[in-house]
């Protein structure tokens, strides 16, 4: 197949978010059609943050093709107002656009379920996979990519890696203003209701502009790029650091422990051997394997665990299944000293706290600026003025200095709902639960001290 | 509990079609936490259909809880309005509220996983359990409305069953312009980017009222109600009516009955064993074992008999796992003689037409009227002049008048997308294809008369 | 200057309906300077409906820059899609894109202020005055379009003549889904908040395609177009035929009327000279004088003539600027013949029944088929199937059957207010009131026979 | 009339920004229908901002129905979730809705045309006007008032006057986070397009709570307020501060300032004499004469003035009406010595600098807390946390901290596009182009130094 091989009539997706979705060569319609991409379809975008916005039930699929169209959106931009005359004029080579295309549509391919809480407990890595999904010669995604030239799933898994040498292409799919952010968050806004995530896409293209380092945006977009960084700094705070969001993802971290545990202690004769699972807590699981898990997967195995002889294997999975999240307090460094204390008392009553609390940090850093000792390169957003210089976003926005480098978020420790409303005829421990509550004052662990604010640091 | 107990404080959900959903009463609340309800998270709204428009990724969950919405908006416009004054005036009494309330949010609870083949195949009835779910003493469902009275439950029942007394509130959940097809319309269309499913919901809310045989419209919303049956009528030809989705039931269809007639035959000895559908296989369901049934559950099955040894279980499997749909052309009662032929070649080339092909008919009546002769009891929709006298809608509106009692939709007969585009290197059967596309034209099956208009009769 | 000369930096407006508006070419952002342009700011495009729907405040001037930009991307698309190989195959010739774009432009140069009611007190006819504008020498808009060519502006009025020999052209200007109708119906809808009139305009432009005869659809789009003729027959029940904006229209028809009555009778010495009205009070107008009026000038005077010695022109004048709408009845031809009974008591009551009562019949044809037997030679709108072969478009909707060629609106008879909220202390005339209010039922005039139902013929 | 007589039918106006409108008492309807707000239909709220964002056409009578439908609701929330049980107790009272409803509707009454210049040039206040009209006995507005009391109309205008007792309803009604910022904002963005200003109104509605000194925020809202203030501070930097509506400004302060001047110096005998504008000439205007004045009495002013022999009052009227801004450029406290330079070039070209020329600071503090030091009051915006203590608003958002009490915008100079773009035959002064030009850099004027960066000091 040739390369550029189009089809014969533009294929058109209808999509909530982006109105419509656009496919002109059949190497991307193919790619759309693989087993691997069509899995995505059972793998939720936003894992347990639907248990809090109960909208955001879109999939990787979903996004993956919000992230295409976008990349293809900037492509298009990029060509009619910035097409290279010369090699080394810094604009846009259009030859570049399919590695592009098919980079954005498969950022994501090597997803498994509840991602975060997956890649934790089975230490797999999703970038990792994506590139081994793209290369692996076992795959449908490679053979499709295969046909537009031997080299091209490397050069594909490359961009995402960000080793491919064409700073523009490699920035429309990772850099602090990318596809991919711009897709999320505009579609996670979308879905969950959450309207601070709304900005202004069409904008944004409209501005952005290669040149010969990577990426810019031109002076006049300076509001359109703050607004969107504070649209990204609220949907974190809002919803992605959403604490029942992330109490569910406590529940199911503890949950999947649970089982690995029970699977290497031999205790799971009752429990239903989770077969497509078996080969992750063998440590050995092939690429085959992975491609076999979803969400449902998943779910299935803890329906059936409901009804195991282990009591918190059965009761963890009621509690994820049926949204029964932990509750959680607020804590910083002044106060961390006091959760071994409410451990204690979550214990004497009778928790596994292994099993049933759990401390979690959520922090974002909104925007970072390059730092020449930091090993961790972001990539900073620029503008250019019309005398072709150019200024860093930090420079001309206050709203963004005010952010730029800092981590927000918070600490939580998370314990069984029951600590704060027990059963009514459980006053055996009643002294318990109130000692409990002293230490919880405006959703934070107080000191002795009393303090009321929260410190950041 | 008081049947009234309100929460402290009223728990607002947001969601993105509806914007808000508002919740006041404990027993509202707590039913939103049951084990039944919970399960709705993870059965799709509609079915096959995100195999066609992506966006269609919403649950069931998502729906009851606008159809409550939609009713508890109904329920305050009434109460602001029109409220009872004596009886038989005809009003709204309010004391109504919380019965219409959880008949609005559980009306759907006894969906099975993609519902509609599901039924067929496993010859159930999401109705029925809706109500045995309500009514029955194992479910938290139930414990939940014997808070508010004894007989709470079979009240809910009963206004599902519509054969609870007041009209007022059967109407709101059930007629042809009722809180739950309003909330789907307006739903699917938003996720499915349809626009056309979009009508002007305040507007009809403004304009619906209470009278005293159920509920009617004010004259000056003939055009609101309009609109909304034009949209209802455009949903199901394009979207809900679309080939590909149905072509996807299809292989749903003939996936299931494949795996029982395996299971029937003891032929699936490596056909991983389908533990929770073993009680359907048999007809021995219990409510229990229903309730364990989700999308993700069937798809999981699915994944794992992509590996089976039966080579249709194996094929269907993927094609339904990997979106490989079938094709279809559209026939009448004029080109039906020639199906028979059609599949002749199919089976002539290989594939057991029991499972490769198929015919399907949709059919929606997109506005009815009160037919005495019929024993099918439509309750058709009702204006309010200023002098108090009700007028038809049909009588009304021209456009409706068009496509009242008319049955909408077409006949298609599938088959695989192999007979179109047959692999290039099988030449064997060339001739055979060649046969076979003979008998299309238009995307319908044409006589040798070439007729190229559809009859609708 | 080059015809196709091209702006150094595309020119962007923002447009709250269609999200942006993108001009290329200098000659279009050179006719948007003009001072004939610039003028549709100052002239409302829904003249009195925002006495009705206050939101509809928008100018023709951002029509205009609306249809412009559906022209361009129905143009976009032509050229992208079905661009032209050799002549006569039917497809796109990009060269008549410059043409196409400034006709788009400019079709509603010359609206007057309050066209409608404008043009039946005087006799204009803004059609022509569009031509007049583009091909006198006089304008800024002329002296624009030579730049293109000598004949260039022969050819744009051309195109709003409907003479021009390119047949797509003329119609993406004008036919029965055209630039000028979609921009109006969607921005009608948009500023009043009627949501009736919103239909899926991109879905509309990427199943339109020329062909040899014109424009016509895709099959695929049968219900995008059925969907936006509905709405467009919704839009004109419920806005543009609203009773509250005709009898506001009535009371300007009047004022108008009254003033250059007392002109022509020389009684107005104490009514402030309308200097800028005279040239039409006296049938001299000349196109420099039709360009100083907007609607500002019209209200001026009305504001000046509140305070006239003349009491007819001074409560015409108040009732307009305060929003006194007179009120209004339906009547049809069983019941016209009591209209005369009902001006006998109005006048009997003191009213001028010359100026304080009006019939107004408000009809619209909502699709229209060809009729060789008409003058009128209305586009009918096609669709192309696989094969290439056309349908006219009420063959394939039952819908648009029911309103094909229909006429559907209604006929109302005007009359103050106060004949039916009279005064308090103004009992001398109380049986007049009471006999003037028997002739009204359910808002209609009623015959003796007390017929209920309107009859539409 | 009862002060709480409420409408039979409530009456409800469809808005395209908040979908409905509710009225419920009469004495808000005859409000919305006297002469006197009626009027505002002829006012544009933004002025001179249409003539950059052309959506921006929504007059003030759609604005002051706004606030009066966000006061309804904070309202209605206020008497559903926070009703007043015992005097003192810093919950809502009911009774106070009256007042705060007509405060809301009426609070802009008294703007005139273009009202930022015409204060300016006029030396009028709108909010004195405002409470003139609400006072004197003159006016409808005033009558319909006293329908309710007669001292209500002196409790309406101490609302808009902050001497109101109660501190919820001026704070309704005027403070950082009200009902009238809450509407401009929402409809600005939604008219000009500009999606910086969209916020989330109902989160808002919901989180805002009266406490005893007034109204603050649940702790829950703080990233909903966060994000209105960016919105507003957006809103400013991007449309309020747009430099060609500045630049409209300044061309209509400095005709409105020749009219004045060739009036005074009895220059005008050939200039139409703009009767309606002569009081305020004369610095004689009755109220009666202020509330003829509108947007378009000024513009036929102008359109009669571009015949005028003067040439200066000719020209700038052109310029006005046909939307010739004047160019400009930033500049700061260590370039503002190079202003004169410019200005005399521009004098020797053969512009009166007078009436060429204006330098323009538009500077917005996007949120400002209390300063015991300062006389400017500002109310601000806190938050009620679980114990109910409160927190300010910057305590709790790095974001808000960053913005707290800053000025932010920029300083202009204007001068005639002529300077930079000149005529090509008017080769004589190309000199004093050129030299012109070399004050200009990256839209900035630039230093010899050439410093390239603003200074925001």
């Amino acid at each position: 197949m040739n390369q550029w091989e189009q089809l014969d009539h533009e294929k058109i997706f209808r999509d909530p978010v982006l109105g419509h979705i656009y496919v002109q060569y059949k190497v991307v319609l193919n790619l759309i059609n693989t087993a691997e991409f069509q899995r995505l379809r059972r793998v939720k975008q936003l894992g347990t943050t639907s248990f809090t916005f109960h909208g955001a039930e879109h999939s990787r699929f979903s996004h993956s093709l919000g992230v295409y169209e976008i990349t293809r959106r900037i492509c298009d931009n990029f060509q009619k107002n910035y097409p290279t005359k010369n090699k080394n004029d810094g604009l846009w080579d259009d030859s570049e656009r399919l590695v592009a295309l098919c980079a954005g549509l498969l950022h994501d391919l090597g997803h498994g379920p509840y991602s975060h809480t997956f890649e934790h407990i089975f230490d797999t890595n999703h970038e990792e996979i994506t590139q081994a999904i793209i290369t692996s010669e076992e795959t449908e995604v490679n053979q499709v990519l295969k046909t537009v030239s031997p080299d091209f799933p490397n050069k594909v898994a490359s961009v995402i890696n960000k080793t491919y040498p064409n700073e523009q292409v490699v920035q429309m799919i990772s850099s602090q203003c990318d596809a991919d952010r711009m897709d999320y968050l505009i579609r996670d806004s979308f879905n969950t209701g959450a309207q601070y995530g709304a900005f202004d896409l069409s904008r944004i293209l409209q501005v952005m502009r290669p040149y010969k380092d990577g990426i810019c945006f031109k002076i006049v977009g300076v509001h359109a790029i703050e607004d969107y960084l504070v649209s990204r700094f609220q949907m974190y705070m809002q919803v992605y650091f959403h604490p029942v969001s992330r109490s569910m993802e406590v529940i199911l971290n503890h949950l999947l422990k649970r089982s690995r545990f029970l699977f290497s202690n031999q205790k799971d004769d009752n429990q239903k051997k989770p077969d497509l699972l078996i080969p992750l807590f063998k440590n050995k699981v092939s690429l085959k394997d992975y491609l076999k898990l979803d969400d449902g997967v998943l779910n299935t195995y803890f329906i059936e665990w409901q009804d195991s002889d282990d009591e918190i294997l059965s009761d963890l999975s009621k509690r994820f299944l049926n949204r029964r999240p932990f509750k959680s307090v607020v804590y910083d460094k002044h106060s961390a000293y006091l959760i071994k204390d409410m451990k204690k008392i979550i214990e004497d009553i009778g928790f596994d706290s292994n099993y049933y609390t759990a401390t979690d940090n959520s922090f974002d850093q909104p925007y970072d600026i390059y730092d020449p000792d930091s090993n961790h390169h972001a990539t900073q957003i620029e503008f250019m003025r019309e005398d072709g210089s150019l200024v860093e976003l930090s420079e001309v926005s206050p709203i963004v200095k005010a952010i730029t480098g800092k981590l927000l978020g918070d600490k939580r420790f998370f314990f069984p709902k029951e600590m704060l409303n027990p059963n009514q005829n459980i006053d055996l421990f009643e002294e318990k639960y109130q000692y409990f509550n002293t230490f919880i004052h405006n959703g934070m662990i107080q000191t002795s001290k009393g303090e009321n604010n929260y410190d950041f640091n």
